[in-house]
């Protein structure tokens, strides 16, 4: 259950970060979703290590193969399974780390859980894992396709004291941002990636905040109490590695604001309800409304810096860690498409949910 | 599904705001529990409008039945239900909403979802429900005590622009404040009270930020992937009303750190590995690391206002809505014990889920 | 998690036999279901106590609260609760039973499971708990009936050596029979009806075997591999009371045929594709085919009688039981509705749920 | 959803007959327990077709890939994820079913329900997915071998009219037995087998009855209502293909006893409660009791047949089906080892249920 995330469109993923490869179960796609190779493809790349100097060196192709659940790439409602080989591995550069505990890391807290763990590379706590939730976030993009018009774009808002200023919807969303920062304003991009760049050559890292919006969403999604829209967004996100922090709309920043202020008015847009401001993110009790869906996401700097740090082993022994091995100054550029990708599943889910919810 | 929340410990709330009451199911909590009423009903009472001038004057003695599981107040193993009448409807206020919608609240997109809604104090949307959340986690918090040191405490960290300044571990935690706004610190809650109240007279409402830290926390609860602690928590808290924003540890302010000042470094205290910072809050890879859990919750300024508002009817018809009916100024006060008691429910659920992942 | 059944059509029931009440929360039921209580009432008032001199002369009227999920007797698609309160308890006549194990019953598994029981009428696990089931299954049918033509049947095909032996397709299948044996034909009714009565002045008890049929069950409903119909059916009636085998089209008699007998032969009905037999019971590969589901569920004696028996206590003594209280003397004629009660259940779940599970 | 079985340790299979391959990813086994790789090879072998002439002549190696979950062969506590490629696939004898509907077979109910189908050997409705649940349940047994007792061992009861009169109890049951149909009784499996061959050149097919018990068991498994021990196990075996009828105990038998022979009466073996007779089949009210659980189960005979048969086709013509392929005349002897797999993995489920459910 730990590895599986969603209630109709299901994903459970499997593999580690220095074992055979990283797989991905879908349960729940309905029959007759075109699969589109190229593009499922197209997404993993977008997530791939190795695009740029600001992100880690580690080179893996990250090619899928589909292992069922198909005939000829038409989806026949069986489950979905995509497997990812690792390939360049270089597990040595973990072995000093075989009883060591990183700082900021889930190795101290996967031994006192399990009592065993795969220490090369993070093992299952690697963010490799995420490769399998662009495959399910892939899939799902093209089911929502197939059954809405709704359109999901994520975005680098934020790295560190650089900020995207402007307002985002006056960019042209894509996914093919220059500077690999993935944000949509250049000047800022270029600001951003020089600023990362300059992190890594210093040994150290940096987080920030990626925004996400969605568009053309029916309104009527989402469950009313516990199954709200935005805690399945929230949910989605925080499992995200290295996530510490979630808002829709208006979020923290709402809190300084009145309500005779922050309140979205509604009116008629021809025959259609719409709100005159979106401090609501697209989402009024737990349930979509039609407007654009828009959340952001807080990334804290990588855990892993090239610089010493003291730390204890699993004999409580204090050791020094070096700094090795092959790492992201900064993982949010990266991170772009995991987040739509989670975004997407999240959706997918509900408009299968929703079908069952209404009896005409 | 929508209306249950939890996996091994869950609970399943209904009714509406002005039905016949509100009531919650409790699966899944261990025989041998002792349920002390009293220290149920002081739960409910911390949360109970009316208490003061800065709440809703709606007067609702929120006592509650129990109907089930527990042979003298021991419980079987069975399900417990319990069931809170309610007492003091005004329905009448809300005839003028029969057709139209309110804004920010769910009067729309339930109407959108379901085409047909209980109008009346919002129906099931009502904040009302969090009383069965209450319960929920007053027994959550009954099973804790019995099988861990677990503390929870929530309290008022932000009203509007007002800021509790100074570390909150410097103030001894209670579940009794003074100027019921539930802060710490008496200077700030005089300020946050009076800005409150002048908040109501003007007619119009405020939001703010619920901190919450748990202690005593084992290391190990949380699950690696999916269903990660903080994930867990973050869906517990955005499913309350009006929250828009999560956070854990250093959460969006994180953002602003270098890796090398973020990382939480480890070093033994006697036998215990601890960290000498806690950005993390409490959690690292999905799972309690023995730190105290640190979370803080985002609440939008309360949607009704004692304003007049322009809007739209079921029709599409432009109205105006009058500000009429009881409510809250600022919700934050009365949000403090549902925050403890989602988090005692989610704390509970994982307590008893790692008892079934290991085999010792 | 125990205490609830299905995926989108879920109910959660709680009570005991001899506490407060019985109740049952319905939820994932679509708004717009027009709830019929005299129908409700009346699919209790089929499983009530106290009907005839066969059955236990307990008298419950068992009449029902709504308390909430609906607006004038429409479904809103918030959770339906019903409560029944206990009426005719007197829990006296189990002081004896507070220490004993009754063989064949669940006291000894309840206390070594739970280390503490309700041991009045049996507390969690009295046959009690099926009048929330038939609720369950009465609002289920409320809604087959809205959103399709299914119809559910079910009728005592066997007590004990008595076997109705014609075929059941000729009678006309209803909810009232002569006898009140619930079997559709008067003559073999009229033994079944003197031979438990004959039974119950031995001071004995006899079980028999429940036939239950739907029809105009639109082919396609059942999930390919671990939620198929039959799997969740037989889920769904083993859960029942006293019930020890279960068994869908030629069940165990189908091991005496060969596939060449066996084989239900295709064939064209005008435009729809039908079987030549249905020994497949409405069911291939988990799947339903259009034609009638047919299975049949074997209940075992009742396990309280009215004769002594040894028996262990709690602290491992000899002692010796006296058959006291009141009880059914066969359980199968009160079990025909909470068998079509589960079988609605799972039949609205499954209507829900294909409705999810297609694109168009 | 559909492709998943059990709660916390949880299994999801994927793949098809004819496609690349099939897997299993099991979810929720705990860190720790050894994977005796040779065991799980010998598992799969008893399922495994082309073991004898009653066998189809499929040649399928079924040797397995482990991709995930383990340092050196000892689980981790995340997913372990299987592969089996497919071998021996001659997928051009299915080439005229392309259209036509085999009778008895899932063909015409995945294409209502899908409106698309992977016809080549049954897809994935094909009883080659059972090779992934003897997977998952030889996982299961070493799961139980290191927290428990629990021995399970199942075995050919009948074979069409051939019995096996004599008690089981009275046989060494094993894993491996003579005449290749699984009969622990050396003269009744000469009969069976002979029976089955002279089906076999006939054309024909035929079904069984598969028993099993497991010793050993703790009592306190299983939940009191509707995740009762008996209703996960029928879930369980319902779930296997053919299965057509599932008893516990005395079962259908059981209803031509009376209340006051079916009893089990309680006795003291020295500290342990046992009982005189095991007519609950060691489960009373959906628990365990510590009894030997003891269950049937009835498989129709196989739907593919050597034999013409007149059909339809998707188009709704008439077609007669010519009697090809490779195919088992009797599945039951090779259902076996997944009866086991499927007891194996209900009992690990609640191995680790029941941790979860008691606070000491």
């Amino acid at each position: 259950m730990s590895n599986s995330f969603g209630t109709l469109y299901r994903i459970t993923t499997f593999g580690e970060s220095h074992g055979e490869g990283i797989g991905v179960v879908i349960d729940g796609c309905p029959a007759g979703i075109k699969l589109d190779r190229a593009f499922i493809q197209q997404e993993l790349d977008r997530r791939r290590p190795g695009q740029s100097r600001i992100t880690t060196q580690r080179k893996e192709p990250d090619t899928f193969e589909l292992l069922s659940g198909h005939v000829d790439d038409l989806t026949t409602g069986t489950p979905l399974a995509f497997w990812i080989p690792n390939r360049n591995v270089r597990s040595r550069d973990y072995d000093h780390l075989a009883q060591a505990y990183r700082p900021s890391h889930a190795d101290y807290t996967y031994q006192v859980k399990y009592g065993i763990r795969d220490h090369r590379g993070g093992g299952r706590s690697s963010a490799r894992e995420t490769a399998a939730r662009v495959i399910g976030g892939a899939v799902a993009k093209l089911l929502l396709r197939q059954i809405s018009d709704i359109q999901i774009h994520a975005w680098v808002q934020q790295i560190h004291h650089i900020q995207l200023e402007t307002e985002p919807t006056s960019f042209e969303l894509t996914t093919d941002y220059a500077f690999a920062v993935k944000c949509p304003h250049p000047p800022t991009a270029e600001k951003m990636y020089h600023f990362i760049d300059q992190i890594r050559k210093e040994g150290d890292s940096v987080g920030g905040v990626i925004a996400c919006k969605a568009t053309a969403v029916p309104p009527g999604l989402g469950e009313p109490i516990y199954n709200k829209l935005e805690a399945a967004l929230a949910s989605a996100m925080m499992s995200i590695n290295a996530v510490k922090g979630f808002e829709v709309g208006s979020g923290f920043s709402g809190t300084f604001m009145r309500g005779s202020e922050h309140n979205d008015l509604f009116y008629m847009e021809g025959e259609r309800v719409r709100t005159q401001t979106n401090y609501s993110g697209g989402i009024q009790g737990g349930i979509s409304n039609g407007e654009p869906l828009y959340m952001r996401v807080a990334f804290k700097p990588t855990a892993t810096i090239m610089q010493d740090q003291p730390s204890v082993d699993e004999a409580g022994n204090p050791v020094v860690l070096k700094g090795k091995g092959r790492h992201d100054p900064c993982v949010v550029p990266r991170a772009v498409p995991i987040v739509e990708a989670m975004a997407a599943i999240v959706l997918a889910d509900f408009m299968l949910l929703q079908k069952a919810r209404t009896i005409n």
